[in-house]
């Protein structure tokens, strides 16, 4: 299994976690808080599933495709979330949540 | 969710992560190391998502019981590989990733 | 260097990720939760040097001390701040902090 | 703290996890793997700090800079490391730690 091969999904995880940890930071300090609090939780996990996806990718491991398919499905759950906010921090992570969950969702397929 | 509630588990998967990276690091002081191989890279897996299924857990997120389906499915596979070796660590790493594959299993199932 | 000999400074630091992982989401739930904000903020880069603290040290890593005195220096940050707050996450996170701080330094300094 | 501002530095943080990542699996599949067990082990550690001195920079952290400073010295190490050898995972792994650590040394010395 080659690294070049997973690279674009890769790229989308590592995009995503940066994506997600800066949405978390930034929605503490909206000023309702409480009302973005599943959006962080959320984007700690996603940051987290992300980065481990990666990894798991770039050593070729022999579960890079079930990790990638549930690094899809958090993605998903947190850029539905995120979505729901207008914040310009939460919008951005929708969007690369929504485009990780379709990288992964392929790795995972890939034959 | 509570976080006493995953106590088992929790502990168990940190176990299992400090087993896994021991017997890592170890297996690659090994005098045949190519023979370790596998082992080596199903114990970097295993470490990594055993930390990942503690934090879920931890945080009391609502992917935790996913993570830690997918948790016993590596520690399962990185168990089973272990057994094979007679190296110390390899043992030992394969009764922590045997009781963590327990936990994991048990804590996806639950109610 | 033998994993058993780091294994209280191993211990000491999982324990302190779990903590950390569990006050940062209690507090989410909290109503105050702005008040909060960098009590999570420091739950967060806690709960991760302390994992991966633990990950240096059960494989030996020739940085396992650099990478303890760090996590030190977070541990006492992190625990200082719990310690402002009533909560009894904020509390028994401090605690953590606090014995796991006092274990890196333990560790680091370690001839 | 923004996010943006740091755009170069977590991305060089990311290259250098996946080309870490892939470094090391590469090595275990090679011929003589014993003499590429330092590689391995280097591989490993500066994989798992670049992953978490991105995270901490996408944050905002106060303690990012901080963790930039240790994430060089493991970058220089691992990059001194896989220039040694010849195969081409540990020359592109060497650049990317290169890279990296310029990278992290700049942002650590930031006003």
């Amino acid at each position: 299994m080659s690294h070049e091969k997973f690279k674009s999904c890769i790229d989308a995880c590592y995009d995503c976690a940066a994506a997600c940890d800066h949405c978390a930071a930034a929605c503490l300090q909206e000023q309702d808080v409480k009302m973005m609090a599943r959006c962080i939780a959320l984007d700690m996990d996603c940051a987290q599933i992300c980065r481990m996806a990666a990894s798991f990718m770039a050593r070729g491991s022999e579960f890079a495709k079930a990790v990638c398919q549930l690094c899809a499905d958090i993605c998903q759950a947190c850029g539905d979330e995120c979505a729901k906010h207008k914040h310009d921090h939460c919008q951005e992570c929708a969007k690369a949540c929504q485009r990780c969950a379709e990288e992964c969702r392929r790795m995972a397929s890939a034959a």
